[in-house]
C-alpha cells in the first residue's frame, strides 16, 4: 500500500489510505483514542476505538504507520479525520522528551532551542522558517538565472583573505597554512573577467569574529552576485531592487502557508527603494535623533534610527545608504571622489543585510587603491594581475540569508535562522 | 544607447547597435580590419574601415565597446556582421598575453591552464563545461524540488567526522579545534528527524587526502540528498535513476549549444540501471578479466572494467553496484545480513560516481554497529542521540559535482571541471 501524505488525504475521503508520520498528540478517552499524527505536509486526527488497538505503548513523537479510512468530521484541523484500522509502530521514542515541542509556541530559551535542534525544528513555526528561507533561495537562483547569470562555486581554502586579513579562520592545509574564506569577493570579480559577465554564488562565508552578538554568525551563507559591463553602482541597486520584488513575491505565492504560521508580516516594494548618501544619513541621524559621533560607519542604533526614520518618514522598510566613505571600505571598491565611494550598503528593519557597489576594473587604480589603505600590493599579486587581462567595468553585493530570513520573519536572533548555528561558542550539534 | 546582446543581433538586421566584449582576433587588412568581438553569449565579425578607425592601439583581450550597424554577410560565425562607426576602449589588456586562448584548441598542460584561469575560462570550450555543470546542479535541485525535498544549509565546520575522523582538516575554532565537514551526512540524517522527511544541500565538502590523482579534489561540490520513510535502498536507487533521467534530458534541452561545444557525448537511459550485488562484480571481474586480489571495494582498475562489463554486455554506461561489504563500510550504514549491507554505489564511465544506501534508524541497532566497527560511541553521541526521538527509516547519497561533470563531458582530469580547483598542492589562484 502506498503511502499518502496528509495534505493529499483532502482527495481520499472515504477511501481507505496508509499514512505515516510522527505522534504529535494523543488524547485518551473512555473508549476511544485521539492521535494528532504530523508528517512533513501537516496533521491530521485519527481516532481508535481502545478496545481494538493498544495504546499502552505509544509515546508522543514516536513514528508511526496507520491504515484507515478517510471520514467526515468537523475538528481543528481538517474537514476530516481517519478511522483507523491498523496501527503499527515504525521507530519509538526513547526515553523522556527534553522539550515539550505539541504546544502553539515553543516555549524555551534559544540555548535550549538550539541544543534540541531536531526536536525544535518539528515545531512547525520553527519549521516554516526553513521553508521560506528554501523560498528566499530559489528566488535568488531563479531571477538571477532569467537574468543571464551563471552559478558558480569557488573554494572556501583561500591563500590570502579578500578584506584585509583579519578575522579569519585558520586551516591547516597539509604543510601550508591557509583561511576560511570570508567572502567569494575576488572569485566572483575573476569570474566576470573570465568572460561569465554575471555571476551569482549561493555559499557558505566565515568571520572568526569575537563578539558574540544577536546579530552575527561566524559560520554564514552568502548570496552573492556579480554583473560586468554596468556605467555604475546605480545598475546594482536597480538588479537588487528587482530582484527583491522577485523574492518577496514568490513567497508571497509560495509560502503564504508558512509566512501565517510564523506571523511573518512581508514589506511591500511599492515605488523604488529610497537611496540617500551616507553622509546625508548622518546628517539625519543627528538632526532627527541627536545622534552623533559615527566615524565611517553606522553602528546598531544608528542602523536602528535610519530604518525607523524610512519606515516613518519615507514609508519603506528598506532604504539603501550609497556612497560610503573610502576610509572605510575595502581596497576593491570604485572611488567616487577623493572621500566617497561608489558604494552601498542595504538596511532592512533595523539591520544592514547586503553591502555592495562598484569595483575598481582598472588595473594601475586598483594598485593605486591598495597602495592608499596602506597594504602590501605584493600579497595581492594573483588577485590584482587578473586586471591585466581586460576586465570590464563591474560591480555586485551579498546578502546573508539568516539575516533577511530573520529580519523578513521578525526573529529575535539571526540564530533562529540558521539550522545548525556557528557562533562564539557553539560547535555542537 | 542599450547594449546589445550577441546572440540577439539577428533580431536588430540594419539596425544601429551598441555591442560590448572582448576582442577575440584582430585580421588587418590593407583597407579594412576585421574584429571579432566575445561576449558571453557568443562572437560576431566586426568590420573596421582603416581610414576612419585608428587601430593601431587595440590588443587581443581587451574589452572594448562597438556602435555599428548589422547587415548582412556570410561569414564562418553568422549571416551578419556589424560595420563598425564607432569604437571605444573600455579597459585595455596590459603586457603579453600568457597563453593563446584564440584557436580552436587550449592547446597548454593543465597546470597552465589552471594557472591562467581566467584566461582559460575564456576559452568555449572551457566555458562551456561550466554551463553544463550549471544545469546539472539546477536540473538536481529541481528535480528533487519537485518530489517534496527542502534545500538544506549545514555547517562545514564541524567538531567531529562522519566517516571515522581520518583525512580531516583541522580549523582553529578560537580556542577549540575543529574540521572541515567531509560530507553533511549527520546533518541531513538529522534533518529528517527534524521533520523535513526529504532534505537536499548542494555544497562544498573537505577530503585531506593525502593523494593527488586525476580522480580527486581535496575540497569538491557534494550534491546530496537524505529520505526518510522508505522501504529499503531501492528505493534511493530508483530516485536516482529518475533524478539522472531528468538532468540529462535538461542537458539535452537547454544545453545542447554548449554540449557541441564540448564534444559531449550525453548517455541515455533507456531501460533501469542494471544493479548487480558488489560480490556478483567481484565474480565478474574473476571471471571475465582475470582481477582478483580486491578487499571489500573496487580499484580504479576494476571500477573501469566493470563499467566495461555493464556498457558491452548490460548496454548501460551506468551500473549500480549493491550490498557492500560490512566491514568497509561506514558505522551509520544498515546491514543487510551479517556480512552485507543495504549500501550501494553508482558507476559511471569507469569512476564512482554516487556513494549511497539505507541508514541505521533503530538507536540500539546504531550504538551496536558503532561496537562492531570498534568505534568509540562516546564520541558520536551528540548525533546517536538524535536516533532516541522517533526517526524514521530513510536513506540518501551524494553525487560529486565536478566528477559527473567530467565523466559527461569526457574530460580527462577532475580538475576542468572545477573553477578553481584545490588539491594536494594548490591554494591559487
Amino acid at each position: 500500500m502506498k503511502r499518502i501524505m496528509i495534505n493529499e488525504l483532502k482527495n481520499n475521503m472515504n477511501e481507505k489510505v496508509m499514512i505515516k508520520g510522527w505522534i504529535h498528540r494523543i488524547r485518551k478517552l473512555k473508549s476511544i483514542t485521539f492521535i494528532i499524527l504530523r508528517d512533513r505536509t501537516g496533521m491530521v486526527q485519527c481516532v481508535l476505538n481502545n478496545k481494538e488497538i493498544d495504546i499502552s505503548l505509544m509515546k508522543l513523537e514516536s513514528v508511526i504507520s496507520i491504515i484507515g479510512i478517510v471520514n467526515n468530521s468537523n475538528n481543528k484541523l481538517n474537514n476530516f479525520e481517519v478511522l483507523v484500522e491498523k496501527l503499527e509502530i515504525i521507530n519509538d521514542f526513547i526515553g523522556e522528551m527534553p522539550i515539550e515541542i505539541n504546544k502553539d509556541e515553543l516555549e524555551v530559551n534559544l540555548d535550549t532551542m538550539l541544543n534540541n535542534r531536531v526536536l525544535s525544528l518539528r515545531h512547525e513555526k520553527i519549521n516554516s522558517i526553513f521553508k521560506i528561507q528554501n523560498i528566499i533561495v530559489q528566488g535568488f537562483r531563479e531571477f538571477l538565472t532569467k537574468e543571464g547569470f551563471t552559478e558558480i562555486f569557488t573554494p572556501k581554502i583561500v591563500a590570502e583573505g579578500a578584506e584585509g586579513g583579519t578575522d579569519m579562520f585558520e586551516v591547516k592545509y597539509f604543510e601550508n597554512k591557509a583561511y576560511l574564506a570570508q567572502s567569494p569577493q575576488f572569485y566572483k570579480q575573476m569570474m566576470i573577467g573570465a568572460g561569465f559577465e554575471r555571476v551569482f554564488e549561493v555559499g557558505h562565508v566565515y568571520r572568526a569574529e569575537q563578539h558574540n552578538t544577536n546579530r552575527h554568525l561566524n559560520e554564514y551563507v552568502s548570496m552573492d552576485f556579480e554583473m560586468g559591463f554596468i556605467e555604475n553602482e546605480e545598475e546594482i541597486m536597480d538588479m537588487e531592487e528587482n530582484l527583491l520584488r522577485f523574492i518577496l513575491n514568490k513567497i508571497d505565492n509560495d509560502g503564504k502557508m508558512y509566512l501565517k504560521k510564523v506571523n511573518g508580516n512581508l514589506p511591500v516594494i511599492e515605488n523604488n527603494i529610497p537611496r540617500i548618501k551616507f553622509s546625508k544619513a548622518l546628517e539625519i541621524l543627528e538632526i532627527e535623533y541627536n545622534k552623533k559621533d559615527l566615524d565611517g560607519d553606522l553602528d546598531p542604533e544608528a542602523e536602528k534610527l535610519i530604518c525607523k526614520y524610512a519606515k516613518e518618514k519615507l514609508g519603506c522598510d528598506f532604504i539603501f545608504l550609497t556612497h560610503y566613505p573610502r576610509k572605510k571600505r575595502p581596497m576593491y571598491t570604485m572611488p567616487y571622489n577623493e572621500e566617497e565611494t561608489r558604494s552601498f550598503d542595504l538596511l532592512f528593519r533595523g539591520i544592514e543585510i547586503t553591502t555592495g557597489g562598484q569595483r575598481i576594473h582598472n588595473y594601475e587604480m586598483l594598485i593605486k587603491n591598495i597602495e592608499y589603505k596602506e597594504l602590501n600590493k605584493e600579497n595581492y599579486e594573483n588577485y590584482t594581475s587578473v586586471f591585466k587581462y581586460g576586465m570590464p567595468p563591474h560591480g555586485g553585493l551579498a546578502i546573508g540569508l539568516e539575516r533577511i530570513t530573520s529580519k523578513l520573519l521578525g526573529l529575535d536572533n539571526v540564530r533562529e535562522a540558521s539550522l545548525i548555528p556557528r557562533d562564539r561558542t557553539r560547535l555542537l550539534p
